[in-house]
């Protein structure tokens, strides 16, 4: 790990020290949950996923049996200087208007979440405007990063500090009651951001990661893939410190996702990686920490070409199978009723024992019913 | 289609009826409905498979706008004659104790039905015993299947008549509110008949869908792949004609399964597909009318081999990767909790309009916030 110059900050020893106690799950708690699962009455294993979710989540709670009742999905919000290349399909504006409409319930994931016994919280991290909101965590740590084929997004400094408010917020979430996270986002532009981060991390090429985002023409599509490789270029971020990457080629939202992917960890909450974004973001936690990735769980598996490079790099795959690619997080409070119905299976299955699938229940069955 | 001698029987003709009335979904709310979901606030098709299934969703109930509250998974419980080749891994008598076990809420499906709020209508269709219970419907046509591999499953009435048991009970679940179904089973023996059915329906090898159901061995196995493909042999299924197939190396839970598919679509009710059995099912109904397939969802992508070649045949794909091999219907109140957010989407998402993502109210913003 390559901490340069950076090792005598406040703000990063205060970080370092954090990614560096994350503990590891309670492995103890996997072998009893593993083993109450195998005696449920049922062929072995034949609960797939299920059965692996609720074990996992045994291991960060400490429990074999859970139930999470309060969720939210932490949206960070923020602005990418890079959309003056013409990258996005979409004005910047509609980053704010869409933290807005976050607020009144309106976007997909809003919606979603409602459906899904969820509720949001909404951080500005750098939308590009002076603005308060009183439902809207005012975070902002600039007013949007830089353009990257221009120049670094951020500096080191402020990449430590978005990813320290993704920690805060998992904190306040776990203060106030919340038992998983989901992370999401609101960025016109961050999929090239992402994709560049991507890009760097794994030393791929960018045709390999780079999709079409919100929507753009062919000819978008072949400028924001030379957009993203001049901003390698000129940047050259350090693969092996992805603090560097995120805040070469990154922006304010990615760097404060992976905060809150180290935050769960630290913090030992669940949390639920949703789309390309979102997957970056749990990448750049996990390279700073593998253990991280102990506490996380999937969704949906998103169409954006990098998404399932990103997953495959942290060996996980996604649980649900619905062609999305909206982002804001809209992932994750589906993914959530899912885990409640893993851990259901955990709390609720009868043993064979309990079911009476044994040898003397069933010759009472036969006489009983003259089979 | 070949009807044979049995087209004066008045079983059949009321089967024959009921197949050929079934109605097409209603074209012209599915473009409404597409309308409504294009003018929502996201980038279009973002929601990838939401979209579909709620759209999908109207073209069945009539309305652009719905909302299923009452749910339940119809369990088609029966025995098969083919155990007695050794195919399966459990005794005959799990299936009665099972069958008990889904009204005690005990067992993998009543579990996650009770946690994605959906009821469960277990049938017997042909359980090996003399069996009453206030809880199960009995309407059990014979005291198991023969075995397969030595003669037909049942004859062309028998077959029929569990069709007609099928479309009841939907009628039944209609007529008792419900909204949308699931289709689930119970037999000791049945992916072995599944297979059968599956591998003439679609000429395909008997090694290309079969899998190891409830976990045998791998002598087990090679036994298990030798079964059916005997039973295919001495049977010699007329392919073009399910019920002919379903009759001779099929099964009741198979027929009867069938018959929800085709009862869904005659009283043009939602129906969802659970995993391998219920998925052959499904396509015997599609054989019988390929309209039934408008009415069909799919839930998790089962682990049986055949699995996939059936949803290719029917070309759907599963909404769920949950690497699930259980059955009794155990992936359709995973489904439901999916369509129900897939509701929430068409229901209660903005407009780009309504979410006010147009150039007047971003000026506005740009003001009121200094953008």
């Amino acid at each position: 790990m390559y901490w340069g110059i950076y090792k005598m900050d406040t703000n990063f020893k205060k970080l370092d020290n954090i990614i560096n106690e994350i503990e590891d799950i309670n492995k103890e708690i996997i072998i009893q949950a593993d083993k109450r699962m195998t005696s449920l009455a049922k062929p072995l294993k034949s609960l797939g996923k299920l059965e692996e979710i609720a074990i996992k989540l045994s291991g960060i709670t400490g429990k074999v049996k859970n139930k999470l009742t309060k969720k939210i999905v932490i949206i960070m919000c923020s602005d990418n200087g890079v959309i003056e290349e013409g990258v996005a399909s979409a004005p910047q504006s509609v980053t704010l208007a869409q933290t807005i409409n976050f607020t009144k319930g309106l976007t997909g994931v809003a919606v979603l979440a409602k459906a899904n016994n969820t509720e949001l919280m909404v951080v500005d991290v750098g939308i590009n405007c002076d603005f308060n909101h009183p439902d809207v965590i005012n975070k902002k740590i600039r007013k949007s990063t830089y353009n990257i084929a221009q120049e670094p997004a951020m500096s080191y400094e402020e990449a430590v500090k978005a990813m320290l408010i993704g920690i805060e917020s998992v904190k306040n979430a776990k203060d106030l009651g919340y038992e998983i996270l989901g992370v999401g986002e609101m960025g016109i532009g961050n999929t090239s951001t992402s994709s560049a981060v991507l890009s760097t991390l794994i030393s791929i090429e960018v045709e390999d990661v780079v999709g079409r985002g919100g929507g753009i023409t062919d000819e978008a599509f072949e400028n924001k893939k030379k957009v993203i490789k001049k901003a390698i270029k000129i940047n050259n971020p350090i693969k092996d410190d992805p603090i560097d990457v995120v805040s070469k080629v990154g922006g304010f939202d990615i760097a404060a996702m992976a905060g809150v992917f180290l935050g769960a960890a630290y913090y030992k909450i669940p949390v639920v990686i949703d789309g390309f974004i979102s997957v970056v973001a749990a990448l750049i936690a996990f390279r700073l920490n593998p253990k991280t990735r102990d506490y996380m769980f999937t969704s949906h598996g998103s169409r954006e070409l990098g998404f399932k490079v990103a997953m495959k790099e942290l060996n996980l795959s996604p649980m649900l199978n619905l062609d999305m690619a909206l982002g804001e997080g809209s992932g994750c409070p589906l993914a959530f009723s899912i885990i409640d119905s893993a851990c259901a299976v955990m709390n609720n299955m009868a043993t064979f024992e309990e079911a009476e699938i044994n040898d003397s229940y069933l010759d009472e069955l036969k006489e009983m019913y003259n089979v």
